[in-house]
């Protein structure tokens, strides 16, 4: 992997770049869909190409160990082959599912263990195997085993809990450094700082977590139910001390106001569930503000769903036409919500990048925030 | 409308035709999926034309009534234009979800009281009412408002029912030649035959209907549990008076058996729920038989789903990928699966048209007809 800066805001710190991966290249900053269980819900994968035009994917590694299982990905020749998205991909280490999904877990030195959501069958998690796991799954970027605190979090466990996190690290990196990959093209690794929200332990954790000088830089346990102040805060001293050169990636974050916010504060990658979850509830982002889709308003409004936008569910559909589907819970309804707020986010993440690389950053992403926190 | 035939089989009563409409020509035989409530569950429009490559869609006049009710498709300009399908549309009348679906219902000579499956409301449906809606919906054929008895049904309760069918034909062609369309399109009324499983009563039923000259006709009340061949019996004989320059349109058949064996008695136009509801289930028709894609043989079967229909879903997507999608749950999962049946029923219909047109109609159906029912 090679990350290029190309352009560094004057009003900000936000930044533009270009990662190349072996699957192409993402411009920068990045909005990634999350494909939790191999599929970015209700999208295909043209869509995905053609009317989202997503760069880079994300796969979740607790989900895909449990189903469809190991064997069947490696069988498939990694999760490139086995769903057909040739393009980029990153996978979590399952860390953040194992705390939040898992029916009962237990945190050792060692790993975790855990039951499956799915059939209560008994699995555990070392950091060792998170790697070999995603060597498996084979995405471009795998992100070390770490564990996510809990908001809020007493300052003894987060400081415990993110010295783990750091050993946890180090045994990341030796299995890595001494793996390769399965499938004929580079992985990467991302360490990720923890800390919860107090500055020096985040201070401590950014240090430590550059000290490993890996190829890109991810920050957790933000965007865990901190006020928003709390989590720009957080993000601002953690992205002062991860090195420039470095992408930086913001995990699980977040509406469409904390993604400028944080582009401003030097963050390159997002990702969140948030506009497909939204979606299938008929929550939409758009370039005008907020949309419940379902409220009456809408029932005879006839325009396209966000024609600034362009593409074909945008221009396409009309807006009473996707309230009467989400009120009559069909597919469609889903289908098309997900690929506008997908479309939206990565339109957004692109506008911000020309914005970068134009010098007018800060003064459209003041405008923007106020637009896209408006309901309409 | 128009009709032309274009061949006939000369070892069964198979024809090929094509009719033409106001939103364009329709080539028969042919399979006409079900858009229930203004959308073909979990297939885009988009889709519908350039993979299914569906020459026109139903649209179910009962669930559109309730939802999103008259105004809103009224104000859109019609179904057309408020859920953007271009081709041919047909409706059916209403009168079967009434019989299916409704909470309670009270059948009198005027028409039918119903209470809503959604909110319990109380609403009536008349023979000129259901007329007056399929005008408003704006569908190119619009179906005769009938009672559509169950299966088993009791010879004196079937006859009534068929003579007051018949009484309300007359209402609808009535109110149909009262009015006009409201769309600046040409609609047409299709009668429907009904007269259960008795053969005096399908004759007399046959006869009554081809005596109102409408532009084409419907035979309904069969494939509502009776065995396959009590239904091939009945259509037979009631394709056997129907008139041989109309389109004969068999209401809600079948299997992909039922629709070869239904082609060589002489039909022209068939709907079913079943090629997307199964494949909501995973139960797909291929041109190599039927498959249950849950099942643990498809587990790490990484070949195409049906290279022989060609398509995207039918050649991008594993059957392994699509087993996994299933198991999980995922829409991506129902939205290929009913992709894939849909494009196999037109792919079959499409054939069966050349081997019509070719001479070789009976020899490739009775090929078929084995492949079809396999069990893969």
């Amino acid at each position: 992997m090679d990350f290029k800066l190309v352009a560094e805001d004057s009003g900000s710190k936000a930044r533009s770049g270009v990662i190349s991966t072996d699957h192409g290249e993402i411009k920068t900053p990045i909005f990634m869909p999350v494909g939790t269980a191999g599929t970015v819900k209700a999208v295909h994968q043209r869509e995905l190409k053609e009317d989202v035009a997503a760069q880079i994917i994300l796969g979740n590694t607790y989900h895909l160990y449990l189903r469809p299982g190991l064997d069947v990905i490696e069988g498939a020749g990694g999760l490139h082959k086995f769903n057909g998205w040739d393009r980029p991909m990153l996978t979590d280490s399952g860390g953040y599912q194992v705390y939040s999904l898992a029916n009962t877990r237990k945190i050792k030195e060692e790993g975790v263990t855990f039951k499956s959501h799915i059939d209560g069958s008994k699995h555990t998690f070392t950091p060792e195997y998170a790697i070999d796991i995603q060597r498996t799954i084979g995405a471009d970027i795998i992100m070390a085993f770490d564990e996510c605190t809990p908001y809020p979090c007493e300052y003894g466990y987060a400081r415990e809990s993110m010295e783990m996190t750091h050993r946890w690290l180090k045994r990341c990196c030796d299995r890595f450094d001494a793996t390769s990959s399965k499938y004929g093209y580079s992985q990467t690794l991302f360490p990720i700082v923890q800390g919860s929200t107090y500055k020096d332990l985040r201070e401590k954790s950014a240090e430590t977590i550059a000290s490993f000088g890996r190829e890109g830089n991810a920050i957790g346990g933000l965007s865990v139910g901190e006020p928003a102040e709390m989590m720009y805060e957080h993000t601002e001293i953690v992205c002062n001390i991860l090195p420039k050169d470095k992408p930086r990636y913001l995990m699980g974050v977040g509406t469409p106001e904390n993604i400028l916010e944080c582009i401003a504060l030097g963050v390159d990658m997002f990702d969140c569930v948030m506009p497909t979850r939204n979606a299938r509830h008929g929550l939409l982002f758009t370039s005008e503000g907020i949309i419940n889709i379902k409220n009456e308003k809408w029932k005879k409004d006839y325009s396209p769903i966000d024609e600034a936008l362009g593409g074909y569910v945008d221009t396409f559909y009309s807006k009473a036409y996707l309230r009467h589907l989400t009120h009559s819970k069909e597919y469609l309804g889903a289908q098309i919500a997900s690929i506008h707020n997908l479309a939206f986010y990565l339109w957004l993440v692109d506008e911000a990048r020309k914005h970068i690389e134009q010098g007018t950053f800060i003064d459209w992403k003041n405008v923007m925030v106020k637009k896209l926190t408006t309901r309409l």
